[in-house]
């Protein structure tokens, strides 16, 4: 992968995410990156992320990756269409639709594309994916900080 | 609190999720609690669960929290209705709408309601606050594991 990805682009005072902020240790370091007119992050979760049975993810992991994958894909997004360098965007609202389990011990793909840009902001609809089984859906609205003069 | 959390009445094999299960020892382990007609579950997250910006969380756990307190609140309500014992609900679907920035370093406290239950199905609706300030307000629809025979 020669790209750069795009949470490695974020402003160092705004990469501390824990999901996705290469300045965070702990933290899982999503990394997103432009695949034609998807943006696409491929992570394996750690087998104790589990959900109540062992073996499948538990929501609220389901639902971070796609949060911060869709934070990336909005930024990337914005920045493609004014020519500018990629900005920090924070959640409005997450909707999530949990279609299958999705288990542990497999990479996991999320594949995000932009429904709307709107002022500064941007409303992002994702898939998750298993292999080729879809185990959840997300659209995402994501709203672009102001930067601090 | 003399009352026995949700979480700790599920069953040994249902009760290894990362946010609110007693059995995983990496995991947050939430504890959920009946304050009348609402469900409750206070909890501080650890500094490194920082959104972009250090100082505040990040909208993932923001989501596992919520998730994980709708489910437990989801399985109360059905045992307390039909007079069973507690079972395990997983999520069908989960929304969230972040309303302010949510601090790091003081105690969050979830509320939930139940506003409806149907056949296997319960909606919860909550709200997240930090002190007084309500950061984010949640729908969120459980679906009842169907015990295995």
């Amino acid at each position: 992968m020669n790209q750069t990805a795009i949470q490695d682009l974020y402003a160092d005072e705004h990469a501390h995410c824990f999901g996705c902020g290469r300045n965070n240790p702990h933290g899982l370091q999503l990394k997103s990156y432009w695949e034609g007119e998807e943006c696409v992050c491929r992570h394996t979760p750690q087998n104790y992320y589990s959900g109540g049975v062992p073996g499948f993810l538990y929501g609220g992991m389901i639902a971070s990756l796609l949060d911060c994958h869709a934070a990336a894909t909005a930024a990337a997004a914005m920045a493609r269409q004014k020519g500018e360098l990629v900005g920090r965007f924070v959640t409005a609202a997450l909707k999530v639709d949990f279609v299958k389990p999705t288990p542990l011990g497999v990479e996991l793909e999320l594949r995000a594309r932009v429904s709307e840009i709107k002022g500064r902001k941007v409303t992002v609809d994702l898939q998750l994916l298993a292999g080729a089984t879809l185990c959840a859906t997300a659209n995402i609205i994501m709203v672009q900080l102001v930067p601090t003069p």
